[in-house]
């Protein structure tokens, strides 16, 4: 089926939810298209958490091998549903094909490479301190610890990344590997998309003869269904990437739940651009160009969009506005993904643009069409800034604001004053490496990835990569949604000891362990 | 210094609190010891904290074998304190000077252990994915990964390890290798053991030339001081052992800041133990001995009580019953750490035993001393433990409830209701094996640790241990207290793209990097 029908999907089963009736908007258009979605309710939320928690104990323990082949399986799937699934998603996000062919190609690829995680065993961080029978004072038992999944975990679709950080993007692929069935609540802007990329999901837990409730796709609002799915008894995680508000709302209901869970909501960052004076002066025409085109990519719509930058005034910096202000202004307005997201936008920059301490530098192409972007180009000064949080707020969409300082010191007390971050980007020459020095302990304590001479749009799905980063760009710093790492949200260690041989966990047997670290002995003394 | 002056210890300073003015009590006479010591309020929470954000940059900046020679200094400098330390914590906690003397050991075992694990330099989690800059459709960046502390962490002594879980205890090692200046809020049930321990850090602190504020103690009510503490802008995670209420509040008060941050409280757990049928045939007696010294050791004021026994009624149930009523009834009175917590103790067992569907199975001997604990096992029907929650609540002290058991399907059913816990003990014959492996399942969604024919009281500091577990055991199942991978807690990851080779850290530095993994191209795409 490659037609959206306007069901959920829960468990296996096609739903029709009996409540409010929406349908997808095509924002280049402002057109409704086909066909209705009915939202889901208590009911809906009970049946997939009840299907979800019957799977867990069966889903959790396949083995490795398994769980990677159903990873791959919906990959597989998912390219089979062909360029049906990339025109309803160019239709729902106004998102360009090219665009979104790219996105299907990292989705697929974020789940094969989970399923090489996976199949590694090394996920499940494997450690075994063995016995000492015959330590003074006391004997030491055998301890083993590994890592088990969490439980059901709940997923929000973002509206974005359509793909990517949707039905079956890294929070759905992380805790999936993890072991954890998962339930999404798909985003409102694109239901036929979720639905189309929830029967690859579904298929392929048929296909594997897994248990159904392994996952269900729910629709329905965020304040209502999304929030009983968090205080669901079932729901033991929460992945979200939105809004602030919104992820607020969901750690707030999570933590009130008789028993709290994590959750891992991604929510704001503005993602702080540093100009040094030797970059500046080497290259600052060219550093424009690359600052234009990663504001405007895909209308700007990107956690990691570069909306501030910071820079000492000067010649230097006002040759990189001049070439910004010429880029901006060139810039071919571009449609946004809903048509709240684009009013959103332009009330963010009109309240930006009216503020006393702000100038409006370069606004990009006006256009008849419906939903676009206008890039914007704005500036302040430093002692502005720092007095006026809200000049640090993320409008979301192609603005950004140039803070103008002094020196090199009101460059540090800028970085020192930020919110957390998703990212922080250093444009450095040689001669800045003293200055960077400087910086660059700030930036940790700010970011959860820090770029030199780069642009911050674009996450590489890697090991090493962490998409996170100190509140309030995320709920909780202490992990990544994009990269294999993103796994152990979802795991919690469990310890061992002296459990006979014959029923311990294949992941800290003797001899079997291929990820475990049998770590010499520290001869601890057990008081 | 071996005698404790009353004073808090602020960032190297002697600092008598103009507060409420407290003594500690020895709880075998009820009478007050010397000298007094005053409470701190808002100006100290503001002195220490200011104190541990300044030296936050140049203690998280210390190399490695620096870190680790700190922690070795605090070991070595406790060591120095000689008997009167012993011998204060004695007065204060009523506990045995063997038992403290073994807490020693392991505090300084648990700090030199860090210092090891500091040392081999694999607590970064180095990660490198290297440039590719001739892939195809984007060339990747070179991302590598490290984890860096989080900032000042506010530790909570706790009343029952004076030494292990208090001053220089498992959070303040763990917050402390991570690379985290540590503010200590005292227990008010030996704030002279505290002074003393805080007097050792101070002086390791002093004598390897580190920043003052690494380390401050200070003394007040955890209503007041403690709370804000936790609110305090500058402490970025809180460690916490202690009652369920004090860690809710606690959790609560850290969600409710502006920038929220972790928290993780160790709060209550009845540690069940399962008897499987061909373990209380092979040796019901002997099951009973183990069970009731784990049960009385040290008035049972662990953490890892057996508070719980769990099994099929029978004859050979009866045969444990009636050697562990003889051991309970043969049981000395043993003083515990404070007046109040023997009151709550007596008022928890009364509460218990008038409950209409609890039996008194034995008490303990009585005592004309102050402040003892007489040890009880009272019993209930699983019928009547699954429909009251009032019977799974933790009474700390030496109290322990047996749930008798229709069949192996109910003792399963009690497994799956029970709250989580910080273990779960299973003894089990050859012939109970069937049944212990559909245990395992459960009772690993219930309990950090799993126990076989042994018991839960000791908990081994090493690498492989999980001295925690799902709510309320504690607040975050995710993380353990007590062993080497209690580092985490205070750690957090970040990525550097294309960073300078001169710029990056020595962790995560070419050729220089003793944990890192260079992982294989999984040649993933960057959409």
């Amino acid at each position: 089926m490659t037609r959206p029908t306007g069901q959920m999907l829960i468990a296996g089963a096609d739903v029709f939810g009996t409540g409010e009736k929406i349908r997808a908007v095509d924002p280049s258009t402002g057109a409704e298209l086909e066909p209705a979605f009915g939202h889901g309710g208590a009911d809906e939320v009970d049946r997939a958490c009840t299907a979800a928690r019957a799977a867990f104990a069966d889903y959790r323990a396949l083995p490795d091998a398994k769980r990677a082949e159903f990873l791959e399986r919906i990959a597989d799937r998912i390219e089979s549903l062909g360029d049906a699934l990339i025109e309803r998603a160019h239709r729902e996000t106004g998102l360009p094909v090219a665009r979104l062919t790219g996105e299907r190609a990292r989705t697929t690829g974020q789940l094969r490479l989970f399923a090489e995680v996976v199949r590694a065993g090394s996920w499940s961080r494997a450690r075994i301190d063995p016995a000492q029978p015959d330590r003074k004072p006391l004997p030491r038992s055998d301890i083993r610890r590994r890592q088990i999944p969490l439980g059901p975990v709940a997923v929000f679709g973002a509206s974005n990344f359509p793909l990517a950080f949707s039905v079956a993007g890294g929070d759905t692929a992380a805790a999936l590997a993890a072991g954890c069935p998962v339930v999404v609540k798909a985003h409102d802007a694109h239901p036929g998309t979720s639905e189309l990329v929830a029967r690859a999901v579904t298929g392929a837990v048929a296909d594997l003869g897994l248990p159904p409730g392994t996952f269900s796709l729910l629709f329905g609002s965020g304040p209502e269904l999304g929030i009983r799915l968090v205080t669901d008894p079932r729901i033991q995680a929460v992945g979200f990437t939105g809004s602030r508000s919104g992820g607020l709302a969901i750690a707030a209901a999570a933590q009130a739940r008789p028993q709290p869970i994590p959750v891992y909501a991604e929510m704001s960052s503005t993602n702080p651009v540093f100009l040094l004076p030797g970059a500046l002066a080497e290259r600052a025409a060219e550093i424009a160009d690359g600052f234009v085109t990663s504001l405007a990519l895909g209308a700007g719509q990107f956690c990691t969009n570069p909306g501030l930058v910071i820079a000492v005034d000067g010649p230097d910096l006002r040759t990189f506005l001049e070439s910004a202000v010429a880029a901006v202004a060139d810039n071919r307005p571009s449609t946004m993904l809903t048509p709240a997201i684009a009013r959103a936008y332009a009330d963010g920059v009109a309240r930006l643009s009216a503020h006393a301490a702000v100038e409006v530098l370069a606004r990009g192409a006006e256009s008849d069409l419906p939903n676009t972007c206008r890039a914007a180009l704005l500036a302040t000064d430093a002692d502005s800034f720092a007095s006026d949080t809200e000049l640090q707020q993320e409008v979301f969409g192609a603005c950004s604001l140039v803070v103008r300082c002094r020196d090199a010191d009101q460059v540090r007390a800028v970085a020192e004053g930020l919110e957390g971050q998703l990212t922080a980007t250093v444009h450095a020459a040689e001669a800045d490496h003293a200055e960077a020095a400087e910086l660059l302990p700030v930036l940790e304590l700010t970011a959860g990835r820090i770029l030199f001479n780069g642009w911050p749009t674009g996450v590489e799905v890697g090991h090493a990569m962490v998409h996170g980063g100190p509140f309030p760009a995320t709920s909780d710093s202490r992990t990544t949604s994009v990269g294999t790492l993103a796994i152990e949200r979802f795991l919690r260690p469990v310890a061992y000891q002296d459990v006979p041989a014959s029923l311990l966990p294949g992941a800290i047997a003797d001899g079997s362990c291929p990820g475990a670290v049998p770590i010499p002995d520290p001869a601890r003394r057990n008081a």
